[in-house]
């Protein structure tokens, strides 16, 4: 254990001390070394109805300070099995969103270098299509597992080609993703034409609405696009709306009737074994999560799926 | 498509932009060639608890930005079908709940002289009285869908007998509903007196207490009710405190244990092909509605009513 | 009924009147002739991360005024059966952990040297040890019913043994529990140590994680709890951190997928018939309760916990 | 000391703790032997733009534990000179507007049978007119001081001629008021017509607009007021929204370029040697006062002006 | 008066009812016969720290509905004086403060085309480059009253040159302003560097600290200005930030310190006789507005500053 | 310049971005070579009212990253001028006041073995016992500016000596300060007895009652101070309640009629000169301050003490 890196107890130092760092982890300067990295990419200009992302990393780290190292219901030990570090924050243009998105995929180029899965916390879900040009570049085509209220499959808005709507439809045309591996789910809500989220289907996405999920485990679900992506590389794009507002209030566009955190939790589990290269937490907002409680719960899905990452043990 | 009123599109218009209509349709002077009339009643002297809901129309409004033209878990294309326009706020007397009620029952035979289907966003539970009485004028009695988590069939409070709390006992009293097609979804709580709920069930009024429907679809219950109602014509007053606080915490009278809005969408959807005359949305309270998203549940579960109303297609 | 205090009636005075006291009941200076005691243990010097369950009793007495004296699902009629009052709260030493329990050790000899059963409102989980040091004075060593995110089972915090993530393995090592009774319900989340859970399962704890839990109804668990517990002398402990922060977002250490308030109700019904001598209900914490609907359930939740207490009738 | 009723002490029960009654004095079922009553009038139904307070005098009441007997500045000790208790709140019909001003007239004239200073914890400035009906039953026609940002001298409001906004217009046309002695002091902000506010400077009132206030000290302006009243009767009306919504943001009506809490302090203080036979403070909305200051503030000034209530001693 | 639009009455239509336009003023689509324009330019991308702008407009419409036709302290009479309507909100593009800043300066060309005063609600302060563009265009370079905690003369910021903290030097640079009549008040706060205050000073910009400011009335400051700017056109630019954080804490970039409502008041008022051509109120953040008081503040200095436009008579 | 730790431009990362330092300055495992180390002290069980300081550090954090390095007012450099780092948060026992205090105590000797001047972050007030015990081992009694609401000179609070009501009573048993170079700013509100203030002017304590301080400069009494404290060692103890909750609602025992923030800035911007060997800031409550204006203020009046400090040269 005392090989890598561990979280600060709770028992050493009081929760509401210590570092903002992901579950009060070492912070790296350098990459060397490391399994894991986590990151905060702090961007809100890629959102079309409520701002405030840009706060969303430093708000999932301070909550995440709760998270003990242990996950009792997996038995999952990352701590144990991998070197985990939080890598700090990007620094993109916030006065720019396609400046931004140019610095993100320079930097994930870099970090992309290493042997090592990136985690980052959003900001918007505009981060997620540079993420995907380097990871792509790295891996090729990946596998997506993408949880969220929206297809995110605009053309355009406002004439931008690159906005947190428009991710997965670029994603495909540029190849990034394989489009008979991406799955999304928990997809609801209106459209702006009859055939919106249809369009996506005939790429051969396979998509889960969320009112077929509703009332149900997402187990068998989960297991089933474990078993359907096989060996190759996964990237996980993790969008907080895809749980109902009452689960996760503080986010830029909710949508009702979504996803529970059990169903989300579920999910995530029924994940291991994939070759995940890399995944993403995004649209926590917390000037609109007064309690805390939404970026309690991005923090958790994190630490969930990075109990899923390849070479976590279970004990 | 052209020939009806489209709410202002998200990318023509950004959703923070634009008037403060219900989905930016369309404000209407005139009730000339409307199918339906979206309006606001925004009161809260008849409530017993939190006040606040004078705030709910144009909360829900603002809110609503967010809702895109068509429905893409049935289909329905509402703006494809009817003409719709949102014709402001009835003018109550913000100091008498009496003179209040008196403005709404006019207004409404006022709107009601139009071949229109009149959709209210409240304002408390009370203003549901008058509105009954008009429709009652106009088609006779209704069937009546009520969703909520009180009976309101209370005889007096404070002396008063047309309050929030006395709405179905006036209602049957007053032959304004056809009791055996009064149907009463999503009742619980606690009452004055052990016969409190039992008494309007000796009235005929078919009541669905929510503990018989947690953990479970409320796909086949609405359509049951569909069946039963048949070919009448049916009322349906959504109470928003029917949902639990979970999914509704700004409302004035929050009752734990209650439905969620995955239940609330079965159950709308499954009402499509009721001959619905009208229908309204209460008990919204912003200034207890933190994150607005309770004025986002009210504004999507009216849009849910309206893909519902008579002739609108589905694609 | 006359002959029992009653909740003052919303009818009489207005909901948003009258004294802040549980319910609306008298406030009792003496315990002669009382069957139940509601009292108030404002503390949250035990607490480790978020503080504020101090104001916990002030706000669930608030929050409880919108209660009526009749359970409409199960047809409890407490206030028909049984002599109950709010006797106020206890005088804790707000600067010492350790005087404080002392104080509430005390305090609860000198209640349960009448004959009634004490109702409390926390605080934080801490004041559950001291309760249950008198408890087992009184009535020797009891079956336990423990609802909670957390096992609390900790040998200690920063060196203390007495915090309220350590109340019970001190319960159990004092004989305070029946190891072989005690049911810990919705516990879940993360741990410091690979064996946090298990420990206690060694011991005889009976061990209902929360992800086993979930999308089903509890009534059945409930049941048989309740035959497994027979006819001996049973504790309640009710920590509203079991629910999850979407049905209780004001709490202190809020932990992701937890229980529903459905599923809530369904439990506590379902021990009617135990001979229950004492319940608590902890860890509300009204600062991060900014809609108050987290006190609301809590208030709700005693209500349901007086509604099984012995002697109460059903009508 | 020991002959008067007392606080309930922050060193002998935590303020966090004990009867929400005002700075925890006792409550008294029964007016004998009170030299002043404290009472609230939880209403909200007079209001024109936001409500809630309803729930003032529960706020009031809460945050009033904070205060400790001895006035440091002006060394009043208005618990070691008068027999003072909280007796409760009016039982008002929250549906009716009109029914309870006749209830707290009726009240106030049982109050007012002894010989009792009442001193009203509002609700919305409505309540001031019946209390100023019994006040001149009893006392004849009063000085009056009235702090408020706004005259409340409109002659109706939607065909009403008693809500919050016609108090004074209606006070001066029955009577009851001395319009000489009638002082009005913070009012401020926008009217309906251009002589909204010279009307009542016709009338004789003699008008403080706020704007002649700026950056003083109030202590002359309430001296002079002082010795212009003399030794005759005098009601003071103390409306939160005189205040600037810095100091005070929850209220109803708020309009910037107010008064400052020491301004507040400097004229109440000023006004020792008055005859006061009654006052209130009114107009403290809880849910639009996040931080609870503003009932901090209320409860303050209540302080304040019981500590220049004849007979109070000086130490 | 029946000449010009009116604003709803207060006692025609509950305040919170009727459209969200400022004051409850005519929507108009058209700029002819308007000798004023109130225009609303939701925007954030140009903001540096807390997001949230965007909602300004919507929100300061909102609390617009409280203020009455006649302003009582100066007797101006800006609706019996001038035709004022809004005319909605600009189409930005949210995804990119370059295109918007674009549209901005091709919409204000439009409006300028007819002889209309623009009064503008941000949205951010970049809005003031192109709108300066716009004035200068048609009035040539313009003096500048620039109330502010923020000089906004950085020269870049993440290399981009046209930010809510660049506006001043690019206006100065572009010949937009006469800097030897350009005004800053308020400014205060830290800086990057020791001349950051200095460099604008050596312009010929005549700057009022905030620090000079404090615990005095600024009347006479506005009439200094008022007399030195002399008659010819003059731009303001009213940043809420100027305010301090207790007035004003909905805003992004609040710096403590600051101005007072009175103080900004009475600088307005001064203002009265300058041929005013535009006017603008930026940086009001809703989500970080709770109690809705800083957009009710900026909604008033609007007020303020319509009511010394020229042309507005005083009764 | 480049000698010294500079906090992170705002222009080189994002304001929203990187560690969560004092002002983004590095954080420092060693006090080798430091001039000036700022800490955080998380606690808040020594509190008698509302709780939430435990997150004290961390929120002044957050909103530091607003402040630049210059002081504009006054030309203060203090990264030009001193090695500045911060060092992180004690490792208090939140489950014990009286081991936090012995920690507290044991920490600063350690500090202090260096020759650096420690700059706190409470916490509550009941830190500054322990401070100062070190402090004057290691300088002898020194001379105390205490800004404060409250004199916190009480013998006792629930039977305990040490919390943050009692501190500077047992500083002078203990002959921590000197009390005639002792000075009290800015007290206010009610006491216990009648002597509450006058005993502590009795041991030679200069007390400023607030009211004493109301519409004017605190210049000119900051001078005062600074020639009758001469050159020896000083503490300044900054208590954020000494503010008015308008410009301080976020702190756990607020008095109405406190200081503003332009009167603390000329105290402390007065104190230039002295031989300030420590200070501190406590009691921002974050759960209470839901703008994060009074961490804000926090971090500001904590910059504007280190400008202060020996050694910062002005430009």
């Amino acid at each position: 254990m005392s090989e890598f890196n561990q979280p600060i107890s709770g028992n050493d130092l009081a929760r509401f001390s210590g570092p903002n760092t992901f579950m009060r982890l070492p912070a790296a300067d350098s990459l060397e070394g490391l399994d894991v990295a986590v990151l905060g990419i702090p961007m809100d200009i890629g959102t079309s109805w409520r701002a405030g992302t840009r706060f969303g990393p430093k708000q999932i780290r301070a909550e995440s300070a709760m998270i003990r190292p242990y996950n009792m219901a997996t038995g999952a030990a990352p701590f144990d099995s991998l070197q985990i570090a939080d890598i700090g924050d990007l620094a993109i243009n916030t006065f720019s969103l396609a400046d931004s998105l140019r610095i993100i995929r320079e930097s994930y180029d870099a970090i992309l270098a290493h042997p090592v899965i990136p985690v980052a916390m959003g900001g918007d879900h505009s981060i997620t299509l540079p993420i995907l040009r380097a990871i792509a570049a790295r891996h090729g085509p990946v596998a997506l597992v993408h949880v969220d209220a929206h297809a995110d499959v605009n053309d355009e808005m406002f004439g931008e080609r690159e906005t947190h709507g428009t991710v997965f439809r670029r994603a495909r045309e540029e190849g990034l993703i394989d489009p008979a591996k991406t799955y999304q789910i928990g997809i609801r809500g209106t459209g702006y034409a009859a055939d919106d989220f249809t369009e996506a289907a005939g790429w051969g996405f396979q998509q889960f609405p969320a009112q077929n999920l509703w009332h149900r485990s997402l187990a068998s679900l989960g297991a089933e696009i474990r078993r359907d992506i096989g060996t190759g590389p996964v990237y996980v794009t993790y969008d907080i709306d895809s749980l109902d507002p009452a689960y996760a209030p503080g986010t830029g566009t909710p949508e009702i009737g979504g996803l529970t955190t059990p169903q989300a939790m579920e999910l995530i589990r029924a994940l291991k074994g994939l070759n995940i290269v890399g995944c993403d937490l995004v649209e926590v907002s917390p000037p609109y999560d007064l309690s805390g409680n939404t970026a309690l719960t991005g923090a958790n899905l994190l630490y969930e799926l990075i109990c899923v990452l390849p070479g976590v043990t279970q004990r």
